[in-house]
């Protein structure tokens, strides 16, 4: 079993490299010449321009591929996949599989569980997103000289106002829960904050839904911690995804705020691929460790 | 004409003797002995528990008062003032007037003028307040040694799950506007900002409203200045209101986004007192300056 990975340098190539401890790996950065002879597993963590070129390559060769960036997330042939809520679409995968967006993945951990028991009409989100979504230089340059600023995510705007950032929190929600109404709107901004994305969200649900129910089905989800108090820095470096100060929004029947956050990294990219590995049964049952 | 400051030492504080330069001040903080005689006007910028002993004290002796703490805001016989918006609300005051909440005052600058040509039914906030909103220390704390932390805003939370800042947003939004249907349901958030909050609103009309009658409407706005790429640095000792980021929700009729920063010292805070004192004609116009 010879796994490779693809942008081993990136911050979500570090964690990669890190949650893999104990496996032989064959890392590729920019400067690498890559060939995916003998390879039987890719994890890609590069931008999508370089993944569309790569990841048929690899598949090409034999390896099934794990692919973090937004190339092939909306292909139909693709699944994209969350472990926790969806991994039964891995089951009819064509050597491609796709992670969510950061901001996607840790929403849908406290969403999903709640959609399976009263359907979701709509959410309107606003994420307080962490530094290290932008990249490695993005983050180094902050440490070295941190800039106490909040600004509108730094994707690319389409004519209606939203950036792709927004725009793919609403698509590949639909996709995952496999619900073409569901519908997302959401508000995406950075924050001073290192590698921890936050979400507000406002949950409308289709019929009657309490807090205590809330509460009762996100308790067994897996991959979820309930905290209140709960602040970024309680998510840094952990694998779970967290989610706490669930009410029921006084101003609209069937409807909750929940506040979210998560390690962007961890769930948000490097732990969701391994587990996607983990669920392909390519790696042990063990390497991500459990809740 | 005699001017008071009490909590003259406090950043709301230092920010009025910086907007009333030119005037004789005498100026009160915790360790002043305090007596409102010969006193015609007076700027309150303590807590609540201080105010609601001492505006009375100073009404009796004979001074306006302009309190810029929760004590009275909600009292019927105070006027709770926006001057860009209701300053004819001063006609009946009766020596008292509150100036409210910082993340009311600055995301109305924004609503009023949209209210009055579609009423609003509803609004989801979730804001982005900086670290000047808790206090001298804690501001002092965070330059001393930033934290990298987002976190629910500190206030008393009620057992309904909101807390109390989330609530004056709902219940001072309805007073201002003189509207008791419309709702306003915030998530308010600390983020590492030093003195400027900021706020992702998503706002529900009656009525047809689009994107472009919107822009209209708040290009003469008073107080509002239109930008786009609009990151919280950008109103950092600004007088004005920013809002930009405007948008058609595509998920519901009759809905937008937008995005609103402004200063919490001034705008939200002192310069809000001061303008409130122009209106009274007790000071010059010229004070604050114009936009």
């Amino acid at each position: 079993m010879r796994i490779a990975i693809v942008g081993s340098t990136g911050l979500v190539g570090k964690e990669l490299i890190k949650l893999l401890r104990g496996y032989e790996l064959v890392l590729f950065d920019s400067k690498s010449v890559i060939s995916f002879e003998g390879i039987d597993l890719v994890f890609f963590c590069v931008h999508s321009e370089i993944a569309q070129k790569l990841v048929p390559e690899a598949r090409n060769a034999g390896a099934i591929c794990i692919d973090s960036s937004t190339a092939c997330r909306l292909d139909p042939d693709v699944p994209l996949v969350i472990p926790e809520i969806n991994s039964d679409a891995l089951e009819k995968h064509q050597g491609i599989i796709a992670s969510p967006n950061c901001t996607t993945t840790l929403m849908l951990l406290a969403l999903a569980p709640l959609h399976r028991h009263v359907r979701i009409k709509r959410v309107v989100a606003a994420t307080y997103q962490a530094v290290s979504g932008a990249g490695k230089k993005a983050l180094e340059e902050f440490e070295r000289e941190p800039t106490f600023n909040v600004f509108p995510h730094e994707s690319k705007m389409g004519a209606d106002g939203y950036v792709d950032e927004e725009r793919k929190m609403h698509l590949e929600t639909q996709k995952i829960l496999e619900d073409e109404t569901l519908a997302v709107t959401a508000r995406c901004i950075r924050v001073p904050v290192m590698r921890v994305h936050s979400q507000a969200l406002n949950v409308e649900f289709e019929g009657p839904i309490e807090k205590e129910e809330v509460i009762e089905l996100l308790k067994n989800a897996p991959g979820l911690v309930l905290k209140e108090n709960l602040s970024a820095l309680d998510a840094m470096g952990q694998k779970p995804v967290f989610c706490g100060h669930i009410r029921n929004d006084f101003t609209k029947h069937n409807t909750l705020d929940m506040w979210v956050v998560g390690d962007q990294l961890l769930k948000g990219a490097a732990l969701n691929m391994v587990q996607i590995a983990e669920c392909l049964n390519s790696l042990k049952k063990t390497v991500s460790g459990g809740f």
